[in-house]
């Protein structure tokens, strides 16, 4: 693995010297995770200008709990004092090696979307013969297509999260809370290996139903109720979504089928348009015209699905005003709903890896059913 | 309640337009929370120039998860666009209020510890004719010393700890994993009432233990084991620590009893040297004496303590850096531990408020019993 995380870092050194930045530094954490295999809290990466890159940790990395391992090839640097900032002491590295090898007036690349005023200030003030300049969302560029090792994390991911929904679908849930749902979830996808949730667990009953992030209440499942779950699992730092609704007891009403079936055709249109070349917003739009042709086009929100991997809405994101293009290994959500204030609604998301036709188009990695279940 | 948060910001207006702000622009979440009661995700709070201070929101207020109503003197503004910054509309808006109102250059004084280098570049160039201003940790300040209704949370948040915990502690632990022991804390957290954890549970047994901020794994809990758990519930927002350390079987072993005396009356010290006035580095230094007498007083690592309220790990913190002296009213952790490489260790944690002598000195919150259990 050490030499992926290597190759990942070449490629974002070529291209900030082609910028002409003698040296970068990644604070956020997951790139550095990416760049690395690893991101211990608040450690920051310095690659270049040395011949070896830098981790600088908070602590010892003795101390650091085990997730991931450091390279062998990526010094580990401890700050003095655990109150410092490592952003400000790798920039200290940074200058003393350049002062000592590089030419004067050299660059560095900081990730100003990602540094606050006030650190990029004291990584300003601690070097003053270094200039600052912004690395912007180079790392996040690198992370879009992910490889054999990314898809594989998350197919595994997927996995978890299906078995995790697969098994509450089991169980009884009339007169239970959405918080018990939501923790009961959270802890079979550790149960069944997930690092932990890859997001905190979304469950609306009755009139919380398709609401989007809904914050799970005390209210309990009643006979009757539309059930929206959405959850996902983080597995080697990967993290994927999947959402379903379900309706309680034998017989759905008709607005709720009505519902269920327009959501599923937005969802499934969505699902349709991802290919190589296509644009963000033509995804989004597929999707989006569905709900509208019934009047429900504004429901879907900011954005009906984005990119997943080492985070959850990572680039790219599947909205009105996405720029640029899907590329085959892009994994993405698609996930649209409608929630009818006081009434409740329907949602449905799924992991997808888009995939040229000529390969049987998009990889769906989250395949629990999509039917109606009445439960 | 709305009275109250009225006055804090009138409080953080008078010591803002001393130093010549004509309006403040809130981010960090956690103030926003503590000047308005709820804090959607991603808003920001504007306070003045106009006669109503504003919430500018992501989505529309009806839609955001029911954490805390917003009072009904500050006006909700929904951004156009939710892919839009809250942090720039809302900067956009002084400007728009101030060129009507105010004098030429007047002054928007932000959060420069918590707005990134790109954000505050986004709000300088939507209007060019503010100055910018750092508020610093102004807010943070005003959060320093908690209120009654606040400390009435902390209790019944430090309630909650002590129920899930003691819960914890009657059942069976042999053979059961560090990640589902947390689980089940997390879990009973919520069934006792808290909004959630407080932050994510350690618990860490055999070499495991004594670690500070241990990620708990696969590990068995095992006859002969130290256990170390930490915890804390998050009520209405506000956020305690308990940290407990047993052992598992009925005969500790000498080195195991030794260790947890020496922490224990490292803890009980620090608890002792809390009172008004006394400077935070002497609390430090009074738990780390003890830890050092006998060779541990660098296993103490960063600080022995700190602040909590809305965010665990906020100000003060109980460090040998640290400035300033404790008031009343401040609740803290008192929280030392030693850990041995390979062999495990002792930590234990409790929050108290400080409280004058005269008032019967340090108000514990977390009474779960300190004696060394053997389960």
């Amino acid at each position: 693995m050490s030499e992926v995380h290597a190759a990942r870092r070449d490629r974002l050194r070529d291209r900030c010297s082609v910028a002409g930045a003698a040296a970068v530094l990644v604070s956020r954490p997951a790139n550095v995770r990416y760049l690395t295999g690893c991101a211990p809290a608040g450690s920051v990466l310095l690659i270049g200008p040395g011949p070896l890159d830098a981790l600088v940790h908070r602590r010892s990395p003795s101390e650091e709990p085990a997730e991931g391992r450091q390279p062998e090839d990526v010094r580990a640097v401890v700050l003095p004092s655990p109150d410092g900032d490592p952003a400000v002491a790798a920039a200290e590295l940074a200058a003393a090696e350049l002062a000592a090898t590089g030419p004067a007036g050299a660059c560095l690349a900081v990730e100003e979307h990602h540094l606050t005023v006030a650190r990029h200030r004291a990584i300003g003030s601690i070097a003053p013969g270094l200039r600052l300049s912004d690395l912007g969302g180079a790392v996040e560029q690198l992370r879009l297509v992910k490889d054999g090792q990314e898809i594989a994390a998350l197919r595994i991911a997927a996995e978890i999260a299906d078995q995790a929904l697969g098994e509450l679908l089991e169980s009884i849930l009339v007169g239970r809370t959405e918080r018990h749902l939501a923790l009961e979830l959270e802890r079979r996808l550790v149960d069944h290996g997930a690092d932990g949730p890859a997001f905190p667990t979304h469950v609306g009953t009755g009139p919380h139903s398709g609401a989007a992030r809904h914050v799970p209440t005390d209210r309990r499942v009643e006979e009757g109720d539309l059930l929206t779950v959405s959850l996902g699992a983080c597995y080697r730092g990967y993290r994927c979504e999947v959402a379903r609704t379900f309706v309680i007891g034998t017989s759905p009403a008709d607005w709720q089928i009505e519902l269920y079936d327009l959501v599923f055709a937005a969802q499934r249109a969505g699902r349709e348009a991802l290919a190589p070349g296509v644009a963000c917003r033509d995804v989004d739009l597929a999707t989006r015209r569905v709900l509208a042709s019934t009047g429900h086009g504004d429901a879907a929100g900011e954005a009906t699905g984005y990119g997943v991997g080492l985070e959850i809405g990572e680039d790219p994101r599947l909205s009105p005003a996405a720029m640029g293009k899907l590329d085959a290994c892009v994994p993405v959500t698609v996930e649209p709903g409608v929630h009818l204030p006081d009434r409740g609604g329907v949602r449905i998301g799924d992991t997808l890896v888009v995939r040229p036709s000529a390969d049987g188009g998009p990889e769906l990695l989250t395949i629990t059913t999509k039917e109606l279940l009445a439960l």
